[in-house]
Order: structure tokens, then C-alpha cells, then sequence
């Protein structure tokens, strides 16, 4: 497969400019067509060069390539989700889980990749919806997590879920965390979460902070859909990726349910999921 | 699907005589041929009626009726897994995960499912081995965990462990469990592992008092194996179900994959696997 | 020690109007002189009787009886702190950790302790200050815990801490709770905090989802003053016993030290705190 | 406070000769008397210098010098905890908890401390006994832990605990660890307890994988005696400091009380307890 027309994506902030110009100049000496997201056009002070929304780059693109952290990449993947569209990340601070490539070496890294030899994953996205009397009132996907939480002034939410049709808990706590395998290694981490691996098909749920000592994170199937109803506490809202939030109110219900699209992410080929994690994580580095 | 040679195995415990009687009579009344396990109509001191070893019922059997604790039943699908029996198991004392029928009730609970009406649900297996110098040592079959620990006079194990060919970690702790999601429930959660919903198609790998503070428990496929090599520690052993124990020295290579076995569990009608966590975990329920 | 003058205090809930006039008669019928805290007695809907606001009746009365939870006897223990009055706390529904006398034995339970026949501990207090720009905004006192914590659409707060002059460490998380051994039970709990006995002299200070995977709670010595800054994270909070809540900017530092006061709880005879602790927490029950 | 005589013990490892003779040179050549430890002098294969064995130099010396890592320290300091002799300690590997000067640079570290500047610190020791009908079997120091475990063809150990007079709780775990504050970032944290400050007056108790959900450590006053009989469980032993192991059979009594005796060590001047923690735990460093 070889690619033609990128979408490239930076990092809003102080000194993005040089850095996507750099990327954008590479790209274009390889043969290929490049244009830019607008909000990263701006932030950059990129002038007079072609500029698309990310809904049209996802159509008009076979490549995404973003200049960030996994924030940036987890706000674009969301929003380019269903159009399938590869995405590689190139990382200028501490590198992601994603966005693994070093900008120092983003030439070296990349030249192979154009070429057709990369590694590639697929995630999987969660597909959330707030329900208030039987109507949809918010709906969005999510590559990391989906959280519903309590607000400063209340001591808990209680969550009543279900799997599917079955009755699963009565949850109260700060919050409970629905994660996907990519998003195991966020938010739901700090929680107390496990890590799953990419290719299991499930999400987990883990609750914050549980007022029960016996409470434990759970990994469900990702076949049946998860329903949340808030039936206790104040001010409570719903995060999808922790960068989009909506208030919930007593009896509405947050749905969860796995998306029918996935993201696909290009790495460098000899690219290790278990290498990640460990410098990442630092995990399992002895402290004896 | 019409039973009808029925294997009946028990507890070998005190005053297990008069229960498997009351089973089998009933079984009979049913139309039932049954052949008792020969351990349990020893322990059970029953004699002048027919027995068969674990192996023979499991050719012979088309359904296994275990009266004990989860415990017994393990013990008894690990022999039988390759079979394929499904199995119902009946508890006398406090309500196992799988055993999940109260003696007082057998009788009502049983007629049913005898004429089909009965829940089912496959559990997968581990298949656990030992290499020593490219040999294989010892190997088995496991339905809840297999288990590599430390001696007790020794300060820790330390295990380089691959999935499939990748690295993953070097881990120092007292042991590493892997769990299947029915052992999810068992010695993986003491040691602070998530529940895996049974349909989840992994293993939970969990270290015991890691000596690494960024530890966390891992989900992993369940189509990679598993290669836990032994590269620090004395005295340590390899167990599977808790029940089977060897000795493992440095070098020493044990590998986990998933069995081309299934258990299969059946359970009276209505049977939700969220109200047996809810029960024997007391799971989420309040302490304010 | 005999009493004379009782502080009654009641949950302003619905119902608590014949409970409180119950209380009463019986503290009246044992010779004691029996003054309502004015928010209980307008909540209980009790007119013609003498009434008084918390701080009368801590320099007026030698002893507090307080009906309801545990949440009305910290809110009404904060703030008679200063006066030493020795509190009983007699619950109407699941018994608390402090409030351990159910309403339906209060009458047993209350004759022998009204006659001196009784167990008593202390709990010290933490005072809690937020400082900006070197002056103090806000003070007050806390029974249970002092928790600084992220506004619900901010990621996370980045606390600066120091004990004494000395710099302890950089945490990134949810929050940080800084729990008394009374707290210990509490919020810090659902947090992942140890138990601290309350003899203890010590608070135990546990991030809340840190960032970090190798954070531990810890306990630190109560002599010491506790300095969290605020380091980064938008419409962070501060909170007392959960009950009363101040924001906080960046550069703001809370400020945490022993009370010179304590709380001195009254229990019938025989009071055992694990006995406490094994009924609350179902501490140690086994699941297996 | 000038030193005149110090014990001199190095780790029975190879290449330790040279190490113990360039620190032997060192304090002589600052006047002071320099006497070995008999084993450190056999295994390092220094011959004809003066030895003596740890009781000896306990009375004869005013300063110990320890070249090696916590675990050498832990043996020695157990030793000599009767005699109060301050302790120093020189790490030729990764820095330890309490072995905190480099090899590298011992002298320049070395230097001012033995002119008196330097920090101290006081840590309590644990002081254990076994006993077996009424009768003293075992007893010891520990200055980390005292654990009481499972063997490793045994489910687990049943332990019934008293604290003082007061029944706190039966806990079936693999096993139960009992830490001073300074053995808080040993085994125990590794079995999930909190940090104690060494000024905390307490000991922490934490389940090894304990068979209840709604476990959690709990830290005790180290005034009270700490019962814990083996009630339940095959093969089980008590381990101090994870360096003496005694077997214990049922009925078997573990009590576990703090030592009149305290060790002392020193630190090179501005050493802060923090820095460590945060140097050994990586603690609270970010991963995100």
C-alpha cells in the first residue's frame, strides 16, 4: 500500500510551527500530497497552505500523521474514527503509547513506514450515548474511556448497572471507569485497573475510589452493551476520552457499547506492545 | 439432549455416605443409570455397587453430578476435561462459584434439568508444562490457575516471561499467577487480579507481592503461550488448580496455553453469573 | 463524673421529631438537664423547648448525645471541638464507627454510661488552612480528613508537599487525602488507605488515581505540619470532612496540623474498636 | 561524640577484600581502631588483623561501619541491637534504604561523620517469640518484619490475632506480615502495605493474598503484644527479617512486641528520609 495524500495533525502549542513545517517538508519530498488540520494551521501560524477540517481529511486522506502526545492523537482518532484511516504518531516530549516515534528520529522512522513496512494494530472504540426519559441526549465515541463521576460538592455517585439485560452491581464511588484495551493503560490505570492487552475483545470497569472494600475491576465481554443509570448523587458527568463532558442528572442512563469502527495505528516495523509497557510503565523495574 | 449414564463423584469427606445415596437414589428414581467415582464410594464407604475410575466415567458418562465444593468439582473436570461431560455440581456447605445448587434443594433443582431445561456455559482450560533441558517434565491440565512460586525459605522467584516470542517482563515477586477467567475468581483475586467475565478469551497474569512497585495485573490472549522461565530462586514449584505441585529449578521453563478443551458447566434455568459474584463476593455491597 | 447538662443534637431528617423528644425524656427522667441544638430541634419540628446554636452549647453542656450517623456527629464533634464535651452517638440505621448505640437499646445503653459506667477514647483533630499570597482564606477543623482534589473537567491536580520544611514529593492525581486515624475508615479507605488505629500518632496521606503507578499511602507523623501546594490543575477544591468545601487556585497552599484539641467519644462498656471494624468493614470475612 | 573503635563488616561476597581493606585504611588512617567481623575477614581472606565475632565488637565498639547492602545491615544491626552501637552503612550496588553511601564516594561521605557531623536516626526493632504450649520455642529481633506464612503445598494459613487482650481478627491468607516502620518499605510494601515514617510509634500488619476482599492493612501501636495462633494450615513457618525461619504447627502462638532496644544509624548530614523514598520507590515519579 502506498500512500498519497496526509493528514497532518500538531500539538496546539508554543513552538508547533517549525516542528509540522519540518514534518510537512519531509512528507512532501517523499511524493506525497499534504494537507493540514486547520485548528493546527493556526496554532502553528501557518499561512497559505492547504488547510481541511478533520471530517474532510478523513475522507480526503489514506494517512494520518500527528505531531503530539496521546492527547492530541486520541482527540483526532476520535474524530476521524469512522473513516478508517491509518495514523502514525510522532512524539517531541516523553514518548506515548501511541505516539511512539521520537521527533529526533522521525525521519529514519518514517521513510520505511511511507514504504509499506510498518507494524499495525487495530483498537477498538467505545460507542457511548446519555439517555434522559428514553431520548438520546448526547452521544460520542471514545478510544480511551468512558467515565462517569461525581461532582466536587457530593460524596458519591451510585451507578446501577447492567450487562446487557442482566443486572450486574449497585456501584457507589467517585466514579466508575469503562475502558478499552488502549484506554487500560490511562485513566483506568490510576484507578486501579489491570492492563488488557489490544486484542482482547472486552472492556474494563473499574470503579473509583468504591465505598465498598469489596469491590474489584471487572472485564466484560465487549459484545453487550453496558448501561449505567446515575440513581444517587449530585452533579455528576460523563467523560468521554476526559476531554468531552456532559452533565448527568438522577435517572439518566449511559450506555456503552463497542463501535462499529476501529482505529488503525502504524508503527514502525519490530514495534513490541510488551516494549511499550515497559518503558512506559516502567513496569516491573526492581526497586529492591 | 436426554441423559443418560450419569458419573456421580463426592467430597471424601465424613457423613458424604448418606448424601450420595440420597443423589443417586434420586437419579435412579429419574431413570438414570449411575456409576459412582471409586475414590468417593470408598470415602463414602458404599459398597457392592458399581464404580469406575475418573477416566472410564468420562467415556462412559454423559453427565457428571459432583456433591461438594468447588474443590471437588475442579479436581474432577480436570480429569474428566478431555470428555467433554458437562457437569453439575451440588454444594453442601456454603454455595461455591461453580457449585452452585444447595444440597437442601437438589431435588428441585435437578428435575429440570434433567429433562434439558438448564443453563450452560463453557469454561476454558489451561494446559500447563514443565521443560528441563528441552524435555518435558510435567505437564496437566488446569480449569482455574497455574501458579509458580517461591520456597518458603526463599526471599523471592524471579521469571523471565514471553508471550508467544515476545519479551515481556523479568518479574521478581513471591509467584506469578496465570488465570483463566473461572480462576479469575479463585487465588488470582486474592492476589489482586480483575474478574474476567467467563466469554473473555484470556488469561489474567498476576504477580504475588511483586517486588516492583509499577506492577499490575496483565489480561493476555489466550492463543499465545505463556513461557515462564525460571531465572532466579531456590526452591520454587509450580502448581496447577492449588492442587498439583512440582518443583521447578533455575532454567526451568513452564508454559501455559489454552487447552482444546472446554469445561462445560450446566446451571438451573435463570442461573446469572453477576448474582453468583454479587453473592460470594458480597461484591459492591456497602460498608457506610 | 456525673453529668448535668446534655446536648442533644439530631440528623435533620424526616421522622427524627419523635426520636429526639424520646431521647430527651429519657436523659430528663435520669435527672439531667436536656438543652436541643436549634437546627435539630427546627428539623424535628419541636417548639417551647431551649434551644441553643453549637457553640452555647459546647461552653454550656458536659456532654453531647447525637442522634443519627456518623456525618451528624462529625459535623456537630467539628464544631464543639474546642470545648472537650464528650459526645455519644446513638444510630438509627446501620451503625457507624462512632455512632455505635442503636436506637432501639438506647435506653440500656445510655443508663450505665450516664452513671460514669462507660468506655471513652480520644481522637485528635486535623486544622486544616488555605493560604494565597502568604495570607490565610480559609481554617477550619477536621475530624475525619482534609482532601484536596481536581475539578470534574480537569485531568488531574499536581500537589507540591512538603512535611515540616522538608520536600516529600511531586503528585499528580485525582487528589490527595490526608486522613486521622478516625478518617482512616472513611473516605481515605475507599482510596486504597491502611487502617490507622486511633491511638496512633500519625495521619496517613493517600493519592487518589495518581498518576503514578509506584505511589503508596503513607503515614506521617501528626507533629509534623503538612504544606500541599497547588501546582497545576484547573477549579481544584479543598475539602473538610467532606462537608465543607473551598476552592483553590494555583499557588495556593493547604496546610495541614494537629488540632490542640481532641474529640473525646463516650461507649458503653466493653466497646471494642476491631469488633467495630470487623462489623463495618466485614473486615477479614471470608469469601472463599 | 569521636568515635575510637569500630566494628568493621563487610557482605560475604566475592571481591569484597579489597573493598574491606580500603575502608579498613580509611578509618585508621583517621586514628581510629579498626576491628573485622570474624566472618567478613574469612570471606574476604583477610588474615592476620584483628576479628571478632558480632557480640564481641557490640561491646567493644562504638561505631559500626557496614560495606554491603540492607540485607548485611539488617544481620548485623539484629546482632548488636542490645548494644546501641550507631551504624553506618556503604553500598557497593544500588544505594539501599538504610546502606546509603556510595563505595565510590565513602571517604568524602565518611570524613565529616566521624567528626561528629552527621544525622541519626532511631528505629525500632521487633521483638518475636514463638510459642508451643505455653512454652518458649523460638525468639528473636527483627528489625524489619516478622512474617508468618503458608508452606508451599498448603492452600493457605488460618491466623486467629490478638492485639493485647483484644481479638482482632481471623485472616486466612498465605500469609501475615508484621513491619516496623523501617521494614514498611520491605516485604510489606511488596504485599501492598503503607509507608510508615520511622517516627511513627506503630508496626504495620498486612495479609499476603488474603482470601477476603475486604481486607486492608492496618497499623497498630507497637505498645501492645500482637498474638497471632496458627488455627489453620499445613507446613507453615515464621520468618524475621526474612533471614531466620522456624516451622510452626498448629496451635503454635507468634507474639510480637517492640524491642527495648533500638538501632541507630547515621547518615551523612542533609540526608532526607523523602529523597530516599523517592530515590528507592521511584515514588511518585510520573509515567503519563
Amino acid at each position: 500500500m502506498a500512500f498519497r495524500h496526509v493528514a497532518l495533525v500538531g500539538k496546539p502549542a508554543p513552538g508547533i510551527g517549525p516542528v509540522i513545517e519540518q514534518v510537512r517538508d519531509f512528507l512532501r519530498q517523499h511524493g506525497l500530497r499534504v494537507t493540514l488540520e486547520r485548528r493546527s494551521a493556526e496554532a502553528a501560524g501557518i499561512e497559505g497552505y492547504p488547510v481541511m477540517e478533520p471530517e474532510e481529511l478523513g475522507q480526503a486522506c489514506d494517512l494520518g500523521v500527528v505531531v503530539g502526545g496521546d492527547g492530541t492523537m486520541l482527540g483526532f482518532a476520535r474524530e476521524v474514527a469512522r473513516f478508517g484511516m491509518p495514523l502514525v504518531g510522532i512524539n517531541q516530549g516523553r514518548l506515548g503509547f501511541i505516539t511512539d516515534i521520537p521527533f529526533e528520529q522521525f525521519r529514519e522512522a518514517l521513510a520505511p513506514m511511507l514504504e509499506g513496512r510498518h507494524a499495525s494494530e487495530r483498537r477498538s472504540l467505545l460507542e457511548g450515548a446519555v439517555w434522559r426519559d428514553g431520548q438520546s441526549i448526547f452521544s460520542g465515541v471514545a478510544l480511551n474511556d468512558v467515565v462517569v463521576a461525581r461532582g466536587a460538592a457530593a460524596a458519591m455517585v451510585e451507578l446501577r448497572i447492567h450487562v446487557g439485560e442482566d443486572f450486574m452491581a449497585n456501584i457507589r464511588a467517585d466514579g466508575v471507569v469503562v475502558a478499552s484495551p488502549t484506554g487500560s493503560t490511562a485513566y483506568s490505570l490510576s484507578a486501579g485497573g489491570p492492563l488488557l492487552h489490544p486484542s482482547i475483545a472486552g472492556w474494563v470497569m473499574v470503579p473509583i475510589a468504591s465505598h465498598s472494600l469489596s469491590n474489584r475491576p471487572i472485564v466484560l465481554p465487549d459484545d453487550a452493551e453496558l448501561r449505567l443509570e446515575l440513581v444517587a448523587g449530585r452533579d455528576a458527568s460523563v467523560n468521554f476520552d476526559m476531554q468531552s463532558l456532559t452533565h448527568v442528572q438522577l435517572g439518566d442512563r449511559v450506555t456503552v457499547r463497542r463501535s462499529e469502527h476501529q482505529s488503525l495505528f502504524l508503527h514502525p516495523e519490530g514495534w513490541s506492545y510488551y516494549a511499550t509497557l515497559r518503558r512506559k510503565l516502567r513496569w516491573y523495574e526492581g526497586n529492591s
